[in-house]
Order: C-alpha cells, then sequence, then structure tokens
C-alpha cells in the first residue's frame, strides 16, 4: 500500500487542486491532503475553514483524507510513512519554487520522493491569489473553483462588507 | 474606431509606460489610461495624484485619456467596447503574470484581445518599484521618469521627513 | 486604414496559427500573412505549397492576403507601409527568440511595431514540429491542424515511404 | 499492479537517468524503459546498442524491463495498460519540451499520466550530450556516467578515429 | 590593488553566501562584505547582528572587512573606488532581478562592474527565506547555515515565544 | 597576476563579444580570448579567420591575446594557470547552458571560476546567428559588429554567390 501526501495552502482550494488530485488517486493507494496552517500571513479562509471545505469537496473520493499540517511537510511524510508528495507544476514561476522546496523536503527526509503533476490545461494559469483577487473585484468565480467554494468565498466577502 | 485601454498601478508612471503608451497610439484610434486603484497595497501616490500624472503627461496626446479603474478591467473594457487591453512586456518575470491576467480576462470577456507590446530596450528592467527603491535611498531619477514625476516623488519624499 | 504583417515559417500551419490570426483581424483593417522562406533549413511543405495551403485556409477571411516573403521582414513592412508585425506568444522559449528578433525589427525598422498575442490555451503548447513528429510517428492530428493541413500532411507521408 | 514507462533517447545513458529510474522504481509497480529510436538523428549509440546499455545497467532491478520503443509513447502506454509516464525534470529549459510532450499524450492518450521527478541535485545540469562534448574533447566522464557507458564511449570513439 | 564589495541583505547569512565570498577572494585583493538596512522589511536579524555574524563567520579571511550599507550601492562603490560588485547568481528567479540592479547600478555608476558567481551546486537552491522558513517549523539547518548562525536563530526564535 | 580566460566560438565576433572583453580588461590583469574550433558544425567563418578578425580587434587592447581551443577549456586553463572563466550573460536562454558547462567546467578543474558579466544593455539580444541571418537577407550589420567583421561578412556572402 502507497501512501502520497498533497500538502498546500489551498486558500482557496480551486479546481486546479481538485484536478491534480484525481490525477494523484490513479497513481497511489491512499492520498492525504495537508492543510498548510502558514502562521506567517492572514489567510482567507482559517485552516479550519479550508479543512472542511476540503473534506466537503472530497467526501466521494475513497482514498482521500483531509487534515490540518503542522510542522514540516517532511517529519509528517516520515511519521506516516507516505512514498510521495504531490505537487502541481503549472508554470515556470511555479518551478523554481517547487525544487527549491523539493530539494529542502529531500535533504529533511530522503525517503519521500517529490512528484510533480501537470493540471489539465484549463488550469494552467489559475492560482488561488487569482481566484481571491477577481473575487474581490466582483467576478465570476464558476470556472475557477467548485460551487462550495464559491459560496463560502460569497459569504466570507459579505461579511467584511 | 477602435479603442484600446491601458490599465496599471502607475506607481508611479515611467518613462517605460510612456513609452508603450507612444506605441500604442500608432495601433489604435483612441486610448484610455486605466490607473488601478488596488485597494490592498498602500501605494506611494494615491489614485487621485496618479490620475493627474498622467493626465498632465499626456496633455499633448490628443487620442488618450486617462480615468481611475473600479472594478474589474474586462467588464470596463466591456462596458466601453475596447478591442484591446494593452500590457508592456519587458521581461520573463511579467511574462507569466500577465499571461494569467490575460487569460483571466479573456475568459471574462472574450471580446477584447490582450495585446503586448515591447518597450524600448532603455526600459527593459525598469519599473515602478526599483524607481521608488533608488528614490528613497537618495539616487538619480531623471532618466526612469520625466520631470513632473520626479518632482512628486522628491515633494513626497520630503514630507516623510 | 492600417495594415499588419503576420509572419512565420507555418510547415505547417497549425490551429494555433489561424487563431492568432482570427484575433489580429479584430485590430487592424488589413493583414498580410507572409510566408518565410527560410532557405537554410529543408522544409516538410515548400514555400509554394505553404502559401497555397494558407490561401485555401484563408478565403474566408476577407481582410486577409497571403504572399511569400523574399529578405527581411522589416524591410517589407516598410515598403508596404504596415504599422505591426503579428506574433502569437505561447510560452517562454518564445518568448526570448521573439523578443531579439522584435529589437532587430525595430532597429531596421522603427515605424513598425511587433505586437505580441495568446494564443487560445488550448493552444499554447502546439508547434508545428509537435504536429510533423506526431504526423511521422502515425498519431491523429485533428485537433492541431485544419483538415486540409491534415490530408496533405498524409499525402506528403505516403509520398515519403 | 501499477506499471510506468520511462521513455527516452538515453544516448547515452547518464547517472541522472539511473538516478530517476531509481526514484521511480519506489512509486510504481513495475517499470519499462523505453529507447527511443529517434529515426531524424543519427545517434552516436544504435537503439540496439543503447538497449543493451540500459539492460546491462538495470540487471540488479527486478521491477524493471527494457524494450525500443516504436511509434508513439501514448499508444505503446495505451497497449500495456501504463499508468504513468515516468520523465525527469532538470531545469527550466526541459520544462516547456517537457510540457509540450506531456500534453501532446494527455491528448492522444489521457489514461495515462505523466509525473515528473527530480534527480539528485548532482545531476540538475547533467544531460547525454554534455557527456558526448566532453568524451570527444577528452574530458573525465566517470561522475557523468556508470563504467559500463563509459568503456563503450571510449571503444566507439577510437573506432572513429 | 582591486577592491570588490558584495552586498546583501545576509538575514541571515548561509553557507551559501560563504561560498560565493570564498570565490571572490580568489578573484579580488579586497572585499568588503555589505549589510543592506532595507528598512522596508522587519528583519528576522537586526543589521548590527547580521554585521556581527558576518565578522564571527570572516575573522580568518584576511581579505575580508564587513560594513553596514547606508545609501546606494552605487554610491558606496564609488567612494571607496571598488572595481567589482559580487552577486551569486543561483536560478533563474534571481536573474531578473540581479539584471535589474546590475543595469541601475551601471547606469548610476559607470565604473563598477557587477560580476556574477555560481555557488556550489549544493547551494543551488537556498536562500534566507528557505532557512527561515525551516527554522520556524523546528527542522534542522545545519548543512543551510554555519554552527554560529544556527545558535544564534535558536537563541532568537526561543525569545519569540 | 591574476589571467582571465574568455572562450567562445565568435563566429563572427560581436559588438556583444567586445563590451564584454572590455569590461573583463577592468578586473584582470590579462586576459585570453579563446577561439572555440566546435568540430560538429560546419562554421560560417573558419577558426583561423575568426582568430584573425579578434587579433585585428584587440590590437590596442594590450592585456589581451587571441588563440584558437583545442581540448576542454577546463584542461586549457589549469595549464595556463588562470583564475577565471569569462562569460557573457546576456538572458534566460544563455543561463541554463551557461550554468551547465560552468558546473561542468568547475568539475574538471576546480581551481578556475566562472565569471558572468553583463552586456550593455544595446547587446542585450544580440548573438552571432542573428548576425548572420540579417547579412544573409541583405539588411544593415553596422550596430551589431564592428566594421572589420562587416567588411569580411560581406566578402564572404559574395563568394557564396
Amino acid at each position: 500500500m502507497r501512501l502520497a501526501i498533497y500538502p498546500g495552502t489551498f486558500d482557496p482550494p480551486t479546481k486546479g487542486h481538485l484536478d491534480i488530485l484525481k490525477r494523484a488517486c490513479k497513481l497511489f493507494d491512499r492520498l492525504i491532503v495537508l492543510v498548510a496552517e502558514n502562521p506567517q500571513k492572514i489567510p482567507f479562509f482559517s485552516a479550519k475553514e479550508r479543512l472542511n471545505l476540503l473534506r466537503g469537496l472530497t467526501t466521494d473520493m475513497e482514498r482521500v483524507e483531509v487534515e490540518i499540517l503542522k510542522g514540516l511537510v517532511a517529519n509528517y511524510a516520515r511519521k506516516k510513512g507516505a512514498v510521495a508528495i504531490i505537487r502541481g507544476l503549472r508554470a515556470i514561476s511555479d518551478f523554481e519554487y517547487e525544487f527549491q522546496m523539493a530539494l529542502a523536503n529531500r535533504h529533511l527526509n530522503p525517503r519521500v520522493e517529490t512528484v510533480f503533476l501537470m493540471p489539465n490545461r484549463n488550469y494552467t494559469f489559475l492560482n488561488s491569489t487569482l481566484v481571491k483577487n477577481i473575487a474581490e473585484l466582483g467576478g465570476e468565480l464558476s470556472s475557477f473553483v467548485p460551487p462550495l467554494v464559491q459560496e463560502l468565498i460569497h459569504k466570507k466577502l459579505k461579511g467584511f462588507k
């Protein structure tokens, strides 16, 4: 049985994240989506909200669990015996950051391999920041995020006003 | 009659921005420079100040108007019937961000085309952040910004002290 | 009346080229597609064949003409009074080559502006070499090239055997 | 049982290729290394020689087989029921070519996922062309290729003289 | 006698910085490491702490001095008569920023040349932000920073709690 | 006394090469320009012609010699006791190739440091291939190459016809 973990901030989860998750499901026996707390930045959604969103979005995916990550990905992988860290690779700007993280993770835990998957080309230029920017300016989100996420974004933005 | 819009933060407007604007004037019948408010970051110049600067810098350009942008570029373009969004493309780091924005804008308004122009090579590595950094350290700005902008930067920086 | 030229090798023309051409048609009054001879490399299709293919593919586009380019693009633009050179910009690898060519063209003819357009995201990673490679290995081409081009490729490949 | 394929030219196989292969072995149940014939270029080693080299280098790896690829990778994957195509991702220049191939393969066979792995950082800048260039100029190869490959390169180069 | 300066934020100094410094020592007669104050961001270590760390780390390097930089690098170089500004170049993301700074510095002081050196490949993906991120999550730092720096980071982080 | 070497194909030497050479002269006591034979490709100018051109172009530079390179740069550097290999770094596409070569050279001879210099921004997008392409299409070369080179190119091209 091979376990992979899919860490990220997921603030918010996008259709691009779900696309990567589905692709990873074909390759591994079990997957844990890991929601990073990211203590430095103020998130749009709290880690708890993101956990619930991702659990809601993956109820039909039997092999998938969602957890909040505390501490280093490399240590979590070691504790759980994961063989792979899943990362979506969309574009050049991802590339270098991802390589840096992958090398650091390999250094901290040589047993776990970072596996890069390519999202559907519809999501090549999609990321969470873009979603938040468009949302704040009142743009349509339905091609970027699932309905569940869209609703919560609208609820949140109303709360801000 | 073809209308193009040239959106940006212009904080401050640089010689690179003016160079792109002049090039765009040869291609379209009418141009609207759109000053983005950018509510998330604290700007160096207020949107109002940037509007006035750009109006001052374009008094001689008959085809050019300057407005403040509220909301999404794609919606503004739809309302005005613009056929093109003008963007300067200087370097690789621009490239991906610009592609992302252009794809999002195409999604939100398929009628408007993002048109990328290349600035004079003297401005390949020029941007507004660089100008502000050099200004704060007391460096000479005359090759980066027009005199009008230089004056206002100096006035502003004195006000800070 | 503003004239733009769209130079390229078009060996073969792809759906990506046609996509760029249609976008350019919305921005300019008249367009000349220029088939470069490229004397250094042995082409898959002769310049004459590519000319005919492109003429066949653009019969419905009233503003578009197709010609064979001899000599420098910058000189052709000068002779015809073109205001713009159209180039599709798909990805980073394009970027630097295109910038180099655009700077050389600006040097040789400062009156003509290189205008970069972004193809439909379905064609972001499509180019003529990929088409030829897939064709030679017997792969399906219908999502990459128009039927007219597909037919001629198959005819040509049979001729090779 | 999950099968992955690892296609490439392997002309010659380097320590970087073996590094990727070992990493892939931890993730999949069975691996087929596919030696591409590449009919367009004249290879340094014939496909037969590269097959034999790779078989020699992988005798200890139980899960690994080596075959010569005829036709498209995507079709081979379909025939064998492979779930993954393995590719090493070293640097930016790889990135775009690899993305293009991965998108083409996904188009031709949506069932197989391209999986990118990162080699040991010692091999980040290593490729087969570099090995051949250094060999031809009489440089030391032992940190770039396994002894078996080094021997055959030297034998081949002597034959050329 | 040729003087080079090596400006940076060094927050904290890493093994990558020391590697570049040692390489630069072979090329120039005298080196001044310049600790930038960077008034905009809140540093992890104060400029004073970074000065002391770097002085501690370079006690054995006879040709090296460490100073705090106030004002523009280009002006400092002029005052001291430096012939070179040393910069480590690790990866693409560095590249554009570094080029921009180098062009600005050349504009402000044409007498000083920016000289780019490549760190040991072990440090290709290392930077100060990565070190801080790993430190905050409790990860092991000994391969990224010298012991002196590691100690001070731990002391500092304890103070935060 | 510190010696640097500046290897390249120089087919033909451009104003960009001379710009880098002049910058390097300010940093080192003695410079050897090394003309690579490059046995694989058919050059435009023979190594002998390029040697003579470069000697002609550097007669006024006292510290500069020109030689033909046979074998590996790293070995030449060792034999001569060079401390630096000079390379111009213009753009991203250079970057990766240059890094690969620099790492290979460091591996083959750890005593010599590759030093990257940035050309004048007028030459950021200039290279020898562009010069040859423009020459073959009858374009003006005077801003790209020195008169001596321009003459020989015209002479050569006449010989081809």
